[in-house]
């Protein structure tokens, strides 16, 4: 794999480098300001490489090259405590570029388990299954308008040291801004684990929506105008796609398959009497405080979200785990119509901008799951965006629950009567009368493919780490007792 | 100050408070909604208090009154690093909610004096400065759309100790979520010194804008029915405020005064060879770099502003200092129009999101001076709100400077020939043509009154801490070299 770059030294001289570089800058600034103009599409380059290769230098340059007020560096380093205490994917979420931005990435993905690989602190498979994961978290960034560009800058080992001693001084500081990376990485061993690691990576994220771009870095002209161009054809390939159509107009969804409905299946009429429901209640509610208020729950976290039938009684249930929780260390998010700074990137980032720390809990009424719910039954995406949110969707919460967040969802159900008497109940009830809207109305009438689209759902998300809760909602007592029930249960077998 | 709340201990019986309670909710949740549709104020209620009043359970009790969708709880305890890092304003900032949106503040700006000075770590004059400044602060906030509400629950320091061992487990947890603050003040000293501080706090603080209420809260239903009241008239006093005039209409701000101009006092010819240039540029960029990857810098940071005439060469100027940056630790943030997440903020919010870390340096390509600049000149903002930014941005910088930000502003200035030059040159040149606008040329049209405006903000704002440099750019070279010699002498002479 790329064994080109360790065979020849491709070299420019001044006048060659000039003569290249020149309309290249030109061509560079008019498609970047095209980019920032259009504002579809955001670039990420992911710079990495030996340490003495001229990563810095190469960010140097581009800065020479192009516009910086759409420009920034996205450095990564050891994790602050604010990133220690949440996934270890959120702080790239956190800083993705909005459209028509390009992001220079040093210290990104790759690197980090490149380095825990070399170190030897990750073992191969978990290795692979880090790469597969980052493959399809940049098939996802690629479709949802984020262009991933991977170049590895390769210098010989022993010049790229030389270079390096030779900018240091003495007290430490360097004579110009230098990229140290690989510091951590000593000796023939740890080098060799590193470097067979690296073409791994390389060979194994190389894909179609994400290829790696591997350029010898030994003469500075020649590894310049190679990133010239590199940079240069994806603003191009950025600037050349098309519109997404405003209104897609396609078949309806199929209509309800033979496939047995879990939704059928519930007995929603399920109920509780008032004393028993109680005396549950304040048990539920103290041991739900026990659980959160504990020493060992710093280290956990708990995010819920609900979604459910209109009127279903969400809020209801809501409103009862919240007052079990320590009011400094929850927040409930409602999902209101994204800001224009969400509207500019990718779909999961204003969910990943809400992920509680550790010791805390967030509560989602109504979630990402609007994705594969309201915006599939609406039409507001065509539906290739819905389906692949279901195995994005599944990364996302395995991430969360690898960092120790507790995911707990639930579907609250009711039986269309049921619901109507609601509504009408909340027509006539002057501190309800705003939570009723034209909109509940006219989902009602889609109600049959609100079901097949929630049926789908359970099937393609409820997954191990995060399986859903059915809530049978008929009787909001029951509902809320069985709500507080799974949390505490999920809290005490994951203790 | 207050005395009447330890005189008496008011009380309500179980019906006299369902009696009273019950229509204050109706009310309180339209007065929310009207809120939240509106969008035109953000309410702060900061909740102060002796540990075990009831801090936590008033907490409860506005989640269950209000929606919980547009209420957040900001609770500040110890600074994370990311805090640690950057001035201690910044974590208030970072949260501000916004129009539409209540916050409830545990731990706020009051607490954190008042925990120092009790344990002695803030001397008298600081604790009065520290005041003076909160003050300030406050009325910059109530005029831009956030409404401060400040409480203190009162109740007797025994009792309140009793009833804080009754909730603790023998492990440690508690049994409801209690807020617990002031663990840290111990013994009768610490705590006549907290008792003083407090009432110097809130007679000194209770400013029309932001006055404080203390409730007796012994008597939990007394206690709610004061706050319920207490949120009532807040929310009807932020939706009973007019929309502000959405074209003011005013005289011309004065004409060219008598003052001496110091923009006509420039010599803008002033010029360098090339050669002296050249050699120059390179010492100094040395220099540069030197101090911003040094050890002590880790400890440091720059925060540098570029404003002045159209095409004066800021651009030009910023891409010389920048190539001497580490360019991993920098950022370049150009001003934008504001984003709506940024509009529904007050004014400052935006740039404070870009306040950087220390060991980091921003670069602003125009800045928060548009207040008093474009914003006064093109009447975008009415003159109340221009003239009070002067010592907002006073305050601003200030903050920055106390947290070691070292604080760099320049005007670049060029004469009216020179610019209309470089435009022509714009004109004729592609790469360059972008950064030519139809509002450069009406600009230019105004120069007068901009230059009114500039001198202004020169005697308003170069303070000692953060001074005005003006830089003669009609020179480009020498204009650079000025620049960068300024900034490494703020360097060195800070160091």
């Amino acid at each position: 794999m790329f064994d080109s770059v360790q065979l020849k030294t491709p070299r420019l001289d001044k006048e060659a480098f000039v003569a290249v570089i020149e309309p290249l800058r030109e061509k560079l600034l008019d498609a970047q300001f095209e980019l920032a103009q259009r504002k579809r599409k955001a670039i990420l380059l992911l710079i990495n490489g030996s340490d003495g290769a001229g990563k810095g230098e190469t960010l140097n340059r581009i800065y020479e090259w192009l516009d910086d007020h759409f420009l920034e560096t996205l450095s990564y380093t050891k994790p602050t405590d604010d990133e220690r205490m949440r996934p270890p994917e959120w702080r790239y979420w956190r800083d993705m570029p909005a459209k028509g931005r390009i992001g220079l990435v040093l210290g990104g993905w790759h690197h980090r388990i490149l380095r825990d690989r070399a170190l030897g602190e990750m073992s191969a498979s978990a290795f692979d299954g880090a790469i597969e994961e980052i493959n399809r978290n940049e098939e996802m960034l690629s479709r949802d308008g984020v262009i991933v560009l991977k170049v590895w800058l390769h210098v010989d080992d022993a010049k790229a040291r030389r270079r390096l001693a030779k900018l240091r001084e003495a007290d430490g500081a360097l004579r110009r801004a230098v990229v140290v990376e690989w510091d951590r990485i000593k000796g023939r061993k740890q080098r060799a684990r590193l470097n067979e690691a690296a073409f791994a990576l390389i060979e194994k994220t190389s894909t179609a929506h994400a290829p790696w771009e591997v350029i010898a870095a030994e003469d500075w002209r020649y590894r310049d105008t190679e990133i010239a161009r590199l940079l240069l054809a994806t603003l191009e390939r950025a600037n050349a796609e098309p519109a997404p159509a405003s209104s897609p107009s396609h078949a309806e969804p199929p209509a309800g398959s033979a496939r047995p409905s879990l939704l059928a299946s519930l007995v929603l009429s399920k109920s509780v009497g008032a004393n028993a429901y109680a005396k549950s209640l304040d048990a539920l509610q103290q041991r739900l405080s026990e659980l959160t208020t504990a020493k060992r729950f710093e280290n956990r976290g708990l995010v819920l979200l609900f979604e459910g039938n209109d009127a279903a009684g969400k809020g209801g249930a809501i409103t009862r785990v919240r007052a079990a929780l320590d009011p400094r260390r929850f927040r409930v998010h409602g999902v209101a119509a994204p800001t224009d700074e969400e509207s500019a990137r990718p779909y999961l980032w204003r969910f990943w901008r809400d992920v509680p720390r550790l010791g805390h809990s967030a509560i989602f009424d109504r979630s990402w799951y609007g994705r594969v719910l309201v915006e599939r039954v609406e039409r507001l995406c065509p539906p290739e965006d819905w389906m692949r949110a279901y195995s994005e969707i599944n990364d996302f919460e395995r991430q969360l629950t690898r960092a120790n967040l507790v995911v707990v969802k639930f579907w609250m159900a009711i039986d269309p009567e049921e619901q109507l008497r609601r509504f009408r109940e909340r027509e006539a009830q002057p501190t309800k009368r705003y939570k009723l809207t034209k909109e509940d109305w006219r989902n009602r009438e889609h109600a049959r493919l609100y079901e097949a689209a929630a049926n789908d759902m359970f099937d393609r998300t409820s997954t191990r780490p995060a399986p859903w809760t059915l809530v049978e909602a008929n009787d909001k007592k029951f509902a809320r007792l069985k709500v507080l029930r799974t949390i505490v249960a999920r809290l005490e077998e994951t203790e």
